[in-house]
């Protein structure tokens, strides 16, 4: 039996383990932030359509610029877009790499703020990038002050912000992302995977985008869209930064199913964007409900809430998943993150929660 | 207007052009290898129903391990493989790339013996292995001696080898894989993106892999499949290497579409295969014909013919695009290379070339 020790793996890579959220088949699962909401009949019907074209052309290559796709994502982002603005991939797994490898890679190196998305380490080691951290305000807040210390200190090729932050869901000021650009001479990057969740009073990092060539605003439409399993991140900034990322993209890396899937459901923004309000309703539950459990919920712009004050994450993980319930561990102590669900799945879990007494399984 | 040198690239992709063969429509696309044969209408009715069943859960994650769709190219390929032998991405493409990034990078390097396939080098480059190479016998084939003598020079962490060779469309024999392997102590990645169209006597590197665990063979769907369009490559390796790529591939690399899409037409294995035959049969055209008109042609055991005794490529190239034909300067100096395709299509193309008269536009 050969094992991964006897292959000339990478050095860096030895003894690591691959990125697993469980995928437990279970009837709640409230654990990666998913839409739970399925898409609506008549938009799948649409998406169905196009993609019977695309497979009538499918031995083709697929169009590499995907122009259609970024005229549509222009068009749906708005704030006076082009096309040449937007860039797409495989997931913002796949954009943040792109990014990566086009601006960060072998001695240079990112800044982050942890807790954040948990990819962003990982892709930064995937290309090379030293990830280097600061920390965050209490509550896990980034003023404008605390990011200009830490760029100003760590002098970053690139910094990752996520507005909202995950796994916290906490809110970053604007005016934190403008300081950190006056204050950094490299690319700053906002991960606003979930923007459509914020309230619609603020602003999006796209407001900041004229005259600030080295600033990207990432989206993704498996949130909002629900649209997870399609595997769709973009961005917008410059052109000259989509000029840079077609540098390093593998050519026809968007296939003629995604784009024409993509295409379907942008058609439907405004239906699919309805759920995005049942979510929020959901999200303000959560909330309002968990203090009146005894938890503390942190404030949430995002469609999931981090609560503190369980007295052991990983009983209380355990006898919820026994409840048929799959929430997320985010390695946090006395936390756990729950996904916003439907309004049925949202009071299933705040009553198995409740059933579990004060601070959760013991 | 802010341009590429405004922003902060990293140095060694500065002055880059994209890769880039022209999306052109023309009536007779020759160029980039594509299965000119459009999906049966049978196959493709059943990839839309398992497109429809998919979008209905697309608000989900896909499953990160695609074990079904593993499953079934083990199936497909044979040769007792089992499913954790395989892995699979979006396109050979992203295939190469996951092998870069486990095995070679920075301070590492890959041997390949050009004229090769073009993405080789620049994935090399864009995940930091050093590209180092070797020249190949007369009409560009590799005998064993001589691979072994470029692994001993270069001593590579890995070793890249076509069969059929791209764009030559040359065969490789097995023994030289063998003696490659022998010989190194590294990975040996063999891309059989082709293999589909070699005769049926010549064993395919697969038959190599029991006891070679440093073995990789890669495929694709693109061209014996008609699936370029839905970017689908995959692999063969002793299942400790595909335990390697898990540490590099971005969860959730898949999409639940293509997977849907792969496994239907995997369903139709034999039909999809019966397009091969014809095509074997127009290359086999090509190869007798292009002779007649005062060409040397290549053997070919792939789906294109690369032909010598272009007066002028470029001319050439622009006479026939002016036909509404588009094939490839692939830059060998006095070659042209063009796609096998559908009869009528050969035809076309065999009758314009010779229009153009001895050793074509001037």
């Amino acid at each position: 039996m050969v094992s991964l020790s006897d292959l000339p793996l990478r050095d860096d890579l030895r003894g690591m383990t691959p990125y697993g959220a469980p995928q437990d088949a279970v009837r709640y699962a409230l654990n990666v932030n998913e839409n739970t909401h399925p898409i609506p009949e008549d938009v799948a019907r649409d998406i169905v359509e196009s993609l019977a074209r695309a497979v009538l052309g499918a031995n083709r290559y697929p169009d590499r610029e995907f122009s259609e796709l970024r005229t549509a994502f222009a068009g749906y982002l708005g704030h006076g877009l082009d096309a040449d603005q937007i860039w797409a991939a495989n997931g913002s797994n796949e954009i943040i790499q792109h990014v990566l490898q086009a601006f960060g890679g072998p001695g240079r190196r990112v800044l982050g703020f942890p807790p954040t998305y948990s990819m962003h380490p990982i892709i930064a080691a995937g290309t090379g990038t030293e990830w280097v951290t600061a920390e965050r305000d209490a509550g896990y807040r980034i003023s404008p002050e605390t990011a200009v210390a830490a760029v100003e200190r760590t002098d970053p090729d690139l910094v990752f912000l996520c507005a909202p932050n995950n796994p916290t869901g906490t809110p970053l000021p604007i005016e934190t992302i403008e300081a950190v650009y006056a204050a950094s001479r490299g690319m700053v990057f906002v991960d606003e995977a979930y923007a459509e969740f914020m309230p619609d009073e603020v602003p999006s990092a796209l407001t900041l985008l004229p005259g600030r060539e080295r600033l990207i605003v990432s989206r993704t439409m498996s949130k909002a869209f629900a649209f997870a399993g399609v595997r769709v991140g973009y961005l917008a900034a410059d052109a000259a930064v989509t000029d840079a990322l077609r540098l390093v993209r593998l050519p026809y890396h968007l296939s003629a199913l995604t784009q024409a899937a993509a295409l379907a459901a942008l058609r439907h923004a405004p239906e699919m964007l309805a759920m995005v309000d049942d979510i929020r309703g959901q999200r303000d539950r959560l909330l309002a409900e968990l203090p009146a459990l005894g938890y503390r919920a942190h404030e949430s712009q995002a469609n999931f809430v981090l609560f503190d004050g369980v007295a052991d994450p990983h009983a209380t993980f355990r006898a919820l998943r026994e409840r048929d319930i799959l929430i997320r561990d985010v390695g946090l102590p006395g936390a756990l993150r729950v996904t916003a669900g439907t309004e049925e799945e949202t009071s299933y879990f705040l009553a198995a929660l409740a059933e579990l007494g004060a601070g959760g399984a013991h």
